[in-house]
Order: C-alpha cells, then sequence, then structure tokens
C-alpha cells in the first residue's frame, strides 16, 4: 500500500471526459477517510486528460478515498497509509496563542519572511540562483504571486500565463508609460480556459519551499497588472479562486494572501473579498492561514476569517513600532509583510539600508510581531530580489537568520513588549514569567552603559546581543544591581536569562 | 555726549543705601524717554554699595533717563545718543510672521540651537573653549541656565551661587546614590540676599553670546537641583525672578525659558508658572521671546504669553516629523530644542548618531520649524558640551552649519511642509509661490535617482544637496517631466529654483 506521510500529499490521477470544456463543464471530487477524520477535497484539471485530486491527511493511520464526480462515469477507490512525519516536516502553520505560530505537531514558528512576487514565472537561471539563496536559510516564509506582475523593473513577460490565450505585445513598455498608456483590450484570453502549465510552475515552487522549510504565502490577487487579471469578472474570479484552491490547499506550507494591496483593486469591492474568503473556507478543507494585504488602509483584520494581520506600514517613520498596539487591538499575530526593502531605487519602500531593516525586524520581532523582507538593489540585469528572486546582495538577509537563531531560544513561544525606560525596548518571554527572561534593545541609541536593577535574589545570566555584527557576548551572571558595558554603537541588545 | 549703539546696553552704576539688606529694602527704577519711545525700567543691587540700571534702546536718537528710587534719597538724570546699530547687531529675534523668526531690523534668524546648560558656571579653561568652539559659528542660538545644574556629570559645584550661604558637601555623590540621598537642609542658604558675582558669571556669558551673534535663551528654573533652587517659596522666586529680570532684559540676544522640563519641578503649580509669566510681562519691557520647555507633556503653548514652541520629543521614533501639525495646533513657531542629542551616553536622550542628528535637523527645519543640537559623548575628564560646553567631539557642528547656509537662502522668511509623495519631504518658501523654490528631501531613504513633473514653461536649477557630506552640485537647467540621477545614499536633497 503506497505510504504517504503525515502532511504530505496524496494525489490520484484520473483520465476524464474532455469533450467541451474541462475546466468548467465537469466536476471531480473526493472524500478520504481514518478513523480521525472524514475529509472531503475538490479536484482540478490538469490537462492532457487528466483530472486530479490531492489530500494531506493530518493524522497517521489508514485512509481510504472515493473520487467521483461529472468528469467520469467511474468511481474510483482506493487505500493508503499515513506515516510518521519526517526532517522539516511540522505540518501546517497555526496560531498558536493568540499572537503567535506554531506547526500543528507543536514546533514554534517564528516568521522570517520574505518577498519575490514572481520568482515563479522566471527563467530556469533565475530560478535556480533563488533556490541558491534559499537554501542558505535566511527567510522561512516567501509571499509571491499566482499571477505575473506589471510595475517598473517588470516589463518582461513571465514564463507562463494563467489562462489560454495572447497576451499584450510588451516590448514597447518603459519606466514613463506603463501606467498610463495600457490598452487591457489589447490581451486576448479565454477566461474559462486556464493554464495548468502555469500552475504547474507556481506548483513547484510551493514544492520547492515546502522542502526547505519554507511556508508560501500565496497571494492569489493583485493590482500590478497589464492583463486584465485584476478586472475579471465575478464568473472567472470563481473559477481561478476554486482552481487554486483545489490545486494548492493540499500542501502544507501554503498561507493564502488574498491579495496584495487589495485597496488598489479598484474594480474589486469589500463585498467580493469576503466572496473570496467564503470560496477559501469553503474549498479549503485544511483552513490553512489566511490574510489579505494593505497598501494605505489596512482591511479589517478583526474580520473572523482572518487568522493574521499582513501589513505595511502606514507611516514612513513609525510603523513596526505600533506592533504592541496592533496585538491589542486586533488580537491576532501581527506580520509586517511590508516594512520598507533594503536596496537604492528611486522609491522610498525600496531603498532603505540594511540597518535600518535590521533594526525594524528587531523592534516588530521584540514586540511580539514578525517581519518580512525584500531587496531592491538596481542591477545591471535588472533582477531584483523583490519580484523575480535571483542573487541577494543586501547585508541584512545573514542578520535576520541570525534574530532566527534568537528568537527560537524563546522559553514556550512568542515574545512580548513589556514597558521599559523610554529609550529602551523591554522584550519577555509571552508565556514564561516576566523576570525569567528579558531582552532589552536599543536601536539607534548608542549607550555605553546600562544600569539594571533587578528582584533581589535572581540570577542572571546576562548577554551582549551584536544584532549586526551577530554575536552573542556573555557578559557573566549578575544579581540585584548592576551595571553592563556596551560598546557605544547602534543596534546592540542586551539579554537577560534567568538562572 | 555718551553714544550707544541701537539696541546696545546702555547701563547707570550709582552709589546707594546699604543699611539692612539692598536687595529686598530698597527699590531702583528708570524712566527712558526719546523722541519714539518712553520706558521704564527696573534695576538692581550689584554688591559694594552699586545700584544699577540698564536700557537697551530701540530706536536711534537723543535719549533722556531720570533714575530714582528708595535706594537713594537724589533723583538721577542724563542723556545719551542712541546711533544706529553695527556689524552683528540686527536687535532682538522676534516672531515675524507667526511660524518664523526675524531679527528686529527685519533680518530673517533660522535658529539653530544648541545646549550647554551651565557653560556659565564652569572654570576658565572650560569656558574658553567653549567660546573657541562658538566661535566656528556652528550655532545662533544657546540655552543655559541661571541656576546651577545637580545630575549625572554634574557632581562637582558650579564656580558661584545665587544666594550668600554655604552648600551642601558634594564629594560623596555618585551615580548611584545622587537621586535619592539628598537632604536639601544640608544646604545654608539666605534667599533674601543674592550673589551679584554668580550673575555676573551668568552676565558675561549672554554678553559673550551677543558679541558672536548667539541668542541667549535661558533657562530661569529647572528642576535638576541638589541646593534647593528648585523648591524656594513664593517670596524668594519672585525677588530671584525680579533680579533676573531687572538685570538681564536688557540684553538684546536674550529669549526667556522659564523652565527647562517644567514638568518635573514637582513644587511648582501651574499658577506658579502663569505668575512667573506675568513678572516677564511686567518687568521686562522689551518683549523678548518666552517659552516654557518640557520634560513629558507640552505646556499649553496657546497661552498667550508664549510666543513660541520650546519643544521636547514625546516619542522615540516620531518627534520632529510632527513639525507641521504644532504650527497648525498652536500657530507659533516650533522650536525642538531637545530632539536628542549626538552621543554616547546610556541614557537614549543623549547616545544618537551625528547622522540621526542631523536627519532630524533637516526634518524640523524643512518643515518649517527649528532645531536644537546638544552633545553627550563619554568623555575622560567628564566634560559634556550638553552641560559644560568645553571642546566639542561629534560631527554635527559643521553640519547644522551647513544647513543653516541653506535655511539663509530660502526667498523671504522661513520653509514649510506642503503635501509630497509618501516618500519625501517637499518644503517650499513660506512667503514665495510654491512652485518657485522647492527642496525635496530624502532622509534615511537611497534614491539612486528621482523623477519630477514640473508645470510646463517653468525652468528650474535644480541642485543636488549631500546634507551630510556637506556639497551642493549643480544639476543643470530643467523643465517640465525629468529626472534627477543621486548617488544611492542616505541624507541627500534636491532643491529646484525658479529660474
Amino acid at each position: 500500500m503506497q505510504v504517504i506521510e503525515r502532511w504530505g500529499v496524496f494525489e490520484a490521477a484520473l483520465h476524464g471526459k474532455t469533450e467541451g470544456n474541462p475546466f468548467t463543464d465537469y466536476e471531480i471530487s473526493g472524500t478520504f477517510t481514518s478513523s480521525k477524520e472524514t475529509v472531503r477535497v475538490t479536484g482540478f484539471y490538469d490537462g492532457d486528460d487528466i483530472y486530479k485530486v490531492r489530500f494531506m491527511p493530518s493524522f497517521t493511520g489508514e485512509y481510504r478515498y472515493e473520487i467521483s464526480g461529472s468528469f467520469s462515469d467511474e468511481v474510483f477507490t482506493g487505500e493508503f497509509t499515513a506515516c510518521e512525519a519526517s526532517g522539516n516536516n511540522h505540518g501546517p502553520v497555526r496560531v498558536a496563542n493568540t499572537y503567535h505560530f506554531a506547526y500543528e505537531d507543536g514546533t514554534p514558528y517564528y516568521s522570517v519572511g520574505t518577498t519575490c512576487y514572481v520568482w515563479d514565472l522566471q527563467p530556469e537561471e533565475v530560478h535556480q540562483k533563488t533556490l541558491e539563496e534559499l537554501r542558505k536559510g535566511y527567510f522561512n516564509k516567501m509571499r509571491f504571486c499566482v499571477f505575473p506582475k506589471h510595475y517598473i523593473h517588470n516589463f518582461r513577460d513571465p514564463i507562463s500565463f494563467p489562462f489560454e490565450g495572447t497576451p499584450m505585445d510588451s516590448s514597447w513598455l518603459n519606466e514613463e508609460n506603463f501606467q498610463t498608456d495600457i490598452d487591457l483590450s489589447d490581451n486576448d484570453w479565454d477566461f474559462t480556459r486556464l493554464n495548468p502549465e502555469h500552475f504547474r510552475n507556481v506548483e513547484r515552487c510551493i514544492v520547492e519551499l515546502m522542502e526547505l522549510g519554507i511556508e508560501a504565502d500565496l497571494i492569489v490577487m493583485h493590482p500590478y497588472d497589464r492583463w486584465g487579471f485584476s478586472h475579471m469578472d465575478r464568473a472567472a474570479d470563481d473559477l481561478y479562486w476554486k482552481y487554486v484552491l483545489a490545486r494548492f490547499s493540499c500542501f502544507r506550507n501554503i498561507w493564502w494572501s488574498l491579495a496584495n494591496e487589495y485597496d488598489l483593486l479598484c474594480d474589486k469591492t469589500l463585498e467580493d473579498w469576503e466572496h473570496y474568503a467564503d470560496l477559501i473556507l469553503t474549498y479549503d478543507p485544511y483552513h490553512h492561514l489566511r490574510s489579505i494585504h494593505n497598501c494605505h488602509a489596512f482591511y479589517d483584520f478583526t474580520r473572523p476569517w482572518i487568522t493574521h494581520c499582513s501589513m505595511q506600514r502606514q507611516d514612513l517613520y513609525r510603523h513596526v513600532e505600533y506592533t504592541n498596539d496592533y496585538r491589542i487591538r486586533y488580537g491576532k499575530p501581527v506580520v509586517w509583510d511590508e516594512l520598507a526593502y533594503e536596496g537604492d531605487i528611486d522609491q522610498g519602500w525600496g531603498n532603505i539600508t540594511g540597518e535600518e531593516l535590521i533594526r525594524r525586524f528587531w523592534e516588530g520581532s521584540l514586540r511580539g510581531g514578525y517581519c518580512g523582507h525584500g531587496e531592491t538593489y538596481t542591477v545591471p540585469d535588472d533582477i531584483l530580489w523583490w519580484s523575480h528572486g535571483g542573487e541577494l546582495h543586501g547585508e541584512s538577509p545573514a542578520r535576520i537568520r541570525f534574530l532566527h537563531g534568537i528568537l527560537c531560544q524563546t522559553p514556550g513561544i512568542g515574545l512580548k513588549e513589556v514597558p521599559g525606560e523610554f529609550d529602551e525596548l523591554v522584550s519577555v518571554a509571552e508565556l514564561a514569567p516576566a523576570e525569567d527572561y528579558r531582552i532589552y534593545y536599543y536601536g539607534f541609541g548608542r549607550p555605553s552603559f546600562r544600569k539594571f536593577s533587578m528582584p533581589e535574589g535572581i540570577s542572571y545570566k546576562v548577554e551582549v546581543i551584536d544584532t549586526w555584527d551577530m554575536t552573542v557576548t556573555d557578559a557573566g551572571i549578575h544579581t540585584g544591581t548592576f551595571r553592563i558595558p556596551l560598546p557605544a554603537k547602534q543596534y546592540m541588545a542586551i539579554r537577560l536569562t534567568r538562572v
């Protein structure tokens, strides 16, 4: 009998009918049953007469399945075994305790994300370079899109399109005309016929990320469009959404991002977004994480279907520093998916220093939120990590990996901010007594020492953390009132661990 | 006949009675009359049987005076001539047009301040070093105190005290005990007898600053005290205030700061502050600028006696960026007297980088506010500019002087913020058409170019300003839509001047 890992993917590929339009004229679904769960999933047409049903077992044990639908006159049944997970397979990420995440097996998940919007639609050479960078373990979440991207640095066509048809000519596009001179009717799509090859390109990336232990924060809609994919009607949207859900829900590392910058999709109303959310709730039986990302105004993150806040900064100067406010306001994990990117392009969202990016990561993470990276250095071949992947050029990735290592040392799951002096950020473990584990962060301040007055009778191991040079230096065991020398540099932290 | 410059100081020194207490038992006042003004001023006892009356003529021409009071049975009269001002004498600084300052002769005054709280009470060697730095022209306003300062780095006694008596022993003070173990009764002061030598020390500094073209923003009260000067009763406060006003009002460069961090003076009520303000209004006939500086909460800057907002940042991350908000709220000039100091001490108010200090100066100044410097580097002899003066060690002073040069090139008087893109600060001349003169500032952003779409038909001289390297580079004449390359560094600005 076939053996699948718990949280792995079982797939049935079946020949079926092809008369008419297989994407719209037939359905396929499966019911998977073990002693612990019964799950009904919808399948999809993968081209070449093949229909597929996929399933992710949430438990170990024997599974039976029955697959049927108008795609075939037959009913298909079978069995497989779900064995224990292995390696870096810890199951899907869940909200663990209001503000933090853990994998389904209980392992804490400290999100350190990055964004490569359309790395899934780049030539193979770029794709391989991206994988090479990702293997270095800088990040454990990646935001990327199903649809291709139209924007500065994104005038080349993607390697595939999501629908059958012909795209507009893009050879005349440049920075001056790309926002004003687009005529969507220069594209010719059949919005009733999806292109399976395109979704296989996306899927390949999801699986590669899964193998690397990286969550795939999949952006299903977005406004940066010259093809009309952001202006489809309800029928086309629904066909697309259901296809995405039927095809990708089985992957344990999927997170659903309804949109990047939903508020720039001028055709779509709040009712539309709530409708897409309903589709996810209906067609994703695994309850993957769900959010929606803003440009200007946050979506109402109190909506019950939203599992976590996917935030873009709303002010140039103060943003991740509001993490605690948003935790209180929304009662959900706060994920800063856009806090400006390391780079040097003309626009402010993509030209901060590595130092400032890392400061923001520490500010957001120590306050019990989660931060995301991006890189937008001007490079000769116009391959920017933020959109295409490729090579990393910046100083922040290694520091993000270092921060992740520190976060993973938190007792229990997750950090939170507690009141401190005006000039320090004090972070403690969410689930441990506040006096047991404390990180003091000084950001752009350069103290040459700091004084502490801790409760008498508690001894602390004191460490000086250089968040930029990535060192943790033992500063001895201290108790009561003590003074810790510092090198008068920016971006230093002091950690106190009760011993 | 004696000749005094307009806005210079006329002084009459007269022998008078000394029985009893000359500070409390006698008065002296003078009336000064020219064809343009009649001014009554109060005098003061300067020790050694000498009473003095001082006067600042606000006009040129012939002045007659009559001095009398209980200090003497005689009435003294005389004449002098006020001639035109010369050199850097432009008269007192006034509020010129709601948000900005100009000297009384109409010359715009762009405030770039510094703070040396008790430089007036330091040994001669330190004093001379301070003057040497001030002669370099970095600053045109200095905040300093009449009372000595008690705080970290301030345990040595001042060179003089404001009252007759004996101070507490200070040899045992250190960073651990200085805030908790002070017994004010270890001091022995006669609060009815001022010490003229002390006020001569302060006065010397006022005059030295005046000669250097630097405004003396005199802090009359403050909370950092081990001698009881912040806990005097109403009678002692009044005697002190009236003495300060009688003695120093004559100096054209005086600004009155009722207090540094008024909200830390725990004995004083709002009624007290309003009373001190009344004393200034009564005893300063020249209407020098008046404000009061906060630690936590701003004083109500809408009070009619307050001429400008003397602000300390209320948030660690966003402060000078609120300048335009405060201009709107208070309708007065916004002066950021504390926005954190360049240095490396333990506390966040005194350990930011020169870069960050200069960024704050540009942010505040381009928004039509004014900023103040301070320096708190840990140095072996514990002489910190912020409190003592002495030598400057930082990178910011030269950049502040450079900024001042740019500010002085503003058409008319003063800058203001106008709406721009999210990632830029756009500043225009307050009194010129917004399209005539524009500075775009990018702060911590590092754009490698910026695009402009200006009204057709207007040609601009374009300059790239490196606010850190202090260069202004000609980028040619441009019109309409154009693109200006930048070096992808932080702290750059682009200036457009209509030609």
